[in-house]
């Protein structure tokens, strides 16, 4: 009588927005595959806590897959300047910051679609948002629209009439409204990490764009963040 | 009096075709920056001979990256399934073949415009050819093309009106032309590895399909392969 359910690849870094997206695509009926690539970021706890919070979700299949973008550099997120701390919304929001990494999401929506023809999902989940990240072009929505052309033309599963969408669930939301989807959907906040530079322990700095901007969505939507921080 | 010449990203595989490619862009005029994907192939003799390949032709610089790709697997050249031998034109022309890695030219690609945006290129140079592959989808022009428009909205460089565009001057050619434009360019053909299936010293098999394309090019071309093969 049973049948196996949809398959869908998620994207999951250990942070607030993949764990909540990925807890998206369970309440919507997926069987979860999940894809963690480790890419040289300064925050590789990161890492860790996807591994973690693909154990506390039960998702089907959990894979790693390193890419060297510290060899190609370019970003504050993969050693190469300071990440920016303490600045204000005007300042977060001018511009593209520091910590863009140069084609990102393209390498990691490419390594997504790789994963999805080999286990067959017909869907990506993909934690993109917007309205805190605006600076970051590859989280637009006419990005997203563009690669499902590319992968359509470009993949053996897309040239034979079965191909793949991105789903980005959060991209409109606020940080605040996050927060509440996470809270609603019993999401292990306890084991995500947002900070762009923890220390050697893995603690948030608390000071970094990525920290405040997580700060004020629990804030906002009144929720204890349950992540403990260096600077209170 | 001196002006920087203009700059372009290369991927380099090592091969024949991207090694003539290579030649073609610098006989354009450009410095030559090259990148090197170490994506967990069988033919892992290629990233020796891209390095000698980029020492012959005096490259600007030249890198190699990692990306894990046997973790996602999926394909005969990530060691997941056999290599087909001694196949004929009819078998080779007809499908995608086992040796399609999946995305792979979305995730060189997009690793190539992540390169090209911190050293300030903007052109890369593809040696991908739709003529002995047709059976990859991501070699055809309307992938390449979907893909440059992918990258202008969603880099840096793209979205502040310098975009990168691709330039695949092989794409058209059959690989007797291939042969006999590296023969004009001085292309350091004993350096160069095309085999799927290479012994551990390196030696080509001589019957992959990659071989034999291979084989038959220098034929019509007129021109000795100076590479040793393990069935001559």
């Amino acid at each position: 009588m049973s049948q196996d359910p949809k398959r869908a690849v998620i994207l999951l870094s250990g942070g607030l927005d993949s764990t909540v997206t990925a807890a998206v695509a369970r309440s919507d009926g997926f069987a979860l595959y999940c894809l963690t690539i480790a890419y040289g970021q300064r925050h590789v706890v990161e890492v860790t806590r996807a591994r973690a919070v693909a154990e506390a979700l039960r998702v089907e299949e959990h894979r790693v897959t390193e890419v060297d973008l510290q060899g190609i550099g370019g970003s504050a997120l993969t050693g190469h300047m300071a990440v920016p701390k303490d600045r204000g919304v005007g300042a977060r929001t001018e511009g593209i910051p520091t910590t863009y990494v140069p084609a990102r999401n393209m390498i990691l929506l490419s390594l997504a679609f790789a994963y999805a023809e080999v286990c067959e999902a017909r869907r990506i989940y993909f934690g993109a948002n917007i309205v805190d990240y605006s600076g970051y072009p590859d989280c637009r929505p006419e990005f997203i629209r563009a690669f499902e052309t590319v992968a359509k033309l470009g993949t053996r599963s897309g040239t034979m009439g079965k191909p793949t969408e991105i789903l980005a669930p959060l991209l409109m939301l606020s940080k605040a409204e996050i927060v509440r989807r996470g809270f609603e959907l019993n999401v292990p906040f306890h084991l995500t990490h947002s900070c762009y530079d923890p220390d050697q322990a893995g603690v948030a700095c608390g000071r970094c764009d990525s920290c405040l901007i997580r700060r004020e969505g629990f804030r906002q939507a009144g929720v204890v963040d349950p992540v403990p921080y260096a600077v209170p």
